[in-house]
């Protein structure tokens, strides 16, 4: 495994296509787009990693597989009833998708879905509270305390928040928010805003790769029905208008995030965090993309056959 | 196993709600809604099956899967230069897709994309021999010479053409058809009309369930990497516009077709044909999609973890 | 012309459908439905009303007309950069539209057009100082100091301001607002929540009927070719998605209000007023698309014939 | 006038951007850019026209004034239970707009609304026959029987047919149309293929501009009431998606072609034709449009003010 690894990223060194940094916010801006990380944990136990997979990055949308878990644990299926489960079609989709679905978003990881999960989660509290429960939740399934959330992105984010604010007052005006639009917003941007490395993430993962288990302390995080049902929202809206694609190259369950990161769920062997900052034209990470491809031709952990 | 084929036969005996018999076209409201079969094909090569599971039925959509399966083989990747491979949100996405994206269909599972599929198999042939050709790998994969279309149905089809007559000639005005529209809609609608029981089609299906082997000759129909992502397709897109609540609810590729007919593939396990003529709101199953639910809670073969 | 007036009041007051008061905000839904009021002045200096004229009411959506006069006054053609002069095509085209072209609006008189028009005029100052300069333009066209905001519905707006939220940070992420989306809704509810009697209406629309000349003090309000300008904008436009209907059945220029006003425009002849709370169900006043059709088959006052 | 004709004539002739002669056709593809013509038939009988004013020209969409003139003779208001009355926003929306709404045309001059016009005169006949009867009105109203249709441009609609089979075969599924697709294809494509010259189409116009009224033989065509409605139709959607901006610059109904005809009406005063092959973005003649603006200013015939 290590030498897998250590081959997909001297492989993606190679690479002189590497995707554009995204720039719709400074912050990201900045990333340092040469750099490539990509850690494993399995879930009988083993820790692997390669390049800089110990560098914190924003992890952004992946951070909606978390609170999605969190969602899940508070409400149940109740959740379903202001989120659906289907993937958008395309991103065009997204406001006109709402227009005709009664403000009710397609899914979870959407960004109105993922407005609509952290409403949900709030339950009549404080922004601060609702994050620090956010917060606790990954410390504790990453097993790692030092995760933070990056405040220079959360302010970078809601500064430049029309768009997302936009669909949230949409859902707000068919009465599917009940928090207040900035407070919901402030709190959705630091749950993207969270920083963690390939191999923090690759652990806070592993549950979904273990029947809902975290490995190695053994605690139960979820049902086994629900570590499943999580990665089929994964396989089917995990990367936006490219879900199809990954499905088809990778074949495994994943969450990418703008920050270059994606999160990859081989059920029965373990979690998979690449990082990578130049993102393709559907906002995935170009290299993350090809490593995954890499990595899932070689160890045949396509959930769709070996 | 065969108890819990017949577990599940029993338990859909009892259900009352059925759904909707298919009635856009004469020949298939015809049919009784009380039947119910199911039929298992496991990659050691042993066969079970309950209920109606030799009665054939219009298999529809699904024969799109060995349509696509045909195409493939002729023309590989360059299939995908006139179709996409992404799911297409919803059923009225369908032709408004079609005119924001040249139109190039979203999948070949939609009809606009199985459609375009059947004309990338003629490469100028006659309908006949086309048909001739699709009937022969279905005969093959299922190995079973009795496999027929059902003219009665083809023709009823090719009466009530207008909607698929509409996409047909949508997409030939972007020039993404290359044959009459007529002659491509005939052999559409031929292709729909095969007639097959759930025993052979979960026999037919087999192949996609073993790496491409088409168990127990031991005969590859396509390579490894092929199954997986006609698999990873069916995921995506087997279902219309439930794709993500089948792969919530069942977790296993599948394609559903409007005569009530479902092929689910459980890789490494084997393939499951599935029967109820009534559907849901989206088209499927409605007592198919229960029962393989109820099957994947017993037998754990969710790709998605277990 | 008092007879007709007096004729079409009577025959209004017999009807028993009067459509259903607005009701997305608390303060319209008070008012009582059984009102109707007609106001017509003439060219010539004449005035005439029947019903309840001097009532004043919220004229909501009228009031783009005269925010459109002004910016076309303070922006000339350089206002057409961020708004289109084309009919929308339907309500659901709404934000559809905004989202296919880059976030400009259609026209000045759908909501996300006349926020765009609010952000225009404002060039920097403070909502106080352009609310000033809007009732400034209007007491002066009415020629009647009386003329307010009525805040309490301003207030009610603002607190509903969801929908209208979403469209302006829709706009705004795409750069087509220059101020903060709040300052803007503010002034824009404000405007909305302008109160005028038909009779104030009617004088105030005058200069659209005479070459831009507000009679009978002859001072030129606007050039003629702007106020012919602005009457085809309110005749493809005026009435959302039954402006086609509104041209068919009554053939003038016309601009309607939730709160159940209709400015008309007989051009060389006089603007006509009408009144009646009650909405249809493209949001227009039920009645006062009726008066509106008597009057104009009876003064044979249609633009395209007599 | 004869001035006015022949300045706007000399002035075009100045003109050296001068459009793109609609290519979708190979018979269209052929004509020559550089021709101009203009003619102006007045309620009073008086006869003017200025450069190719008699050459015959493919009036293709414009043809849709006389055949919806047609349609409301046979069925009156029935015809408006298949076709709608209202803008359709944009190209774009013509399909998306037929799901929505059932396959209802938003309007009679968008094809599809055209379609279902056809398909209304038809009433069980032979193609042949409602070509008959459709030609014996233009020529009846043009007051002359030289006119004829082009049937080696209809010829190359019907081979090229494929988005207008699209739209009639979607219509169709909806139960929109009573005929078979392909005859009414064949009657529509012969319609839109005849040829007429600015003189004769200007004549043929006239009864539109005098309250429906066949001037000089004084011959009522239709009703006051009629002609005030089909001006207002010609007004709010006779330019496709530039119909706004059509009223906006000329003020006056009319009703373009992509053979690069328009027919104007000037209510009271008179019908103008004006034919120049290139055509703008939307698809309306560059000239024609640039002429006709030129026209209303220097006549004040807008019917907007004066």
């Amino acid at each position: 495994m290590q030498t897998l690894l250590d081959d997909i990223t001297a492989a993606m060194a190679k690479e002189t296509e590497r995707g554009k940094v995204a720039d719709y916010i400074p912050e990201l801006a900045h990333v340092d787009p040469q750099q490539f990380g990509i850690a494993l944990a399995t879930v009988d136990g083993q820790h692997y990693s390669a390049g800089s997979a110990t560098t914190p990055f924003s992890i952004q949308s992946i951070s909606k597989v978390f609170t999605l878990t969190i969602a899940l644990g508070k409400l149940g299926d109740g959740l379903w009833a202001n989120v659906g489960r289907e993937p958008s079609g395309d991103p065009f989709n997204s406001i006109v998708q709402l227009e005709h679905e009664g403000g009710k978003p397609r899914n979870p990881f959407i960004n109105a879905g993922a407005i609509a999960v952290v409403d949900a989660i709030m339950m009549g509290h404080a922004p601060k509270e609702t994050l620090a429960e956010i917060l606790s939740f990954v410390r504790y399934i990453a097993d790692d305390e030092r995760i933070c959330f990056d405040a220079k992105v959360a302010a970078s984010e809601m500064a430049h928040r029309d768009r997302n604010a936009s669909l949230a007052h949409f859902m707000k005006a068919f009465g599917r928010l009940r928090h207040d639009v900035d407070k919901v917003l402030g709190t959705y941007f630091h749950q993207c805003a969270i920083a963690m490395s390939c191999e923090q993430l690759a652990h806070a993962g592993l549950f979904l790769a273990s029947d809902g288990v975290n490995k190695p302390s053994g605690l139960r995080v979820v049902s086994p029905q629900r570590a499943r049902r999580i990665n089929s929202l994964m396989m089917m809206c995990g990367h936006y208008d490219a879900s199809g694609e990954f499905a088809f190259r990778v074949g495994l369950p994943g969450k990418s995030g703008v920050g270059g990161g994606i999160l990859a769920i081989a059920p029965g062997h373990g979690a998979i965090a690449v990082w990578s900052p130049g993102l393709d034209e559907q906002g995935n990470s170009l290299l993350g993309v090809k490593a995954l491809e890499m990595f899932a031709q070689r160890t045949q952990w396509s959930v769709f056959g070996h």
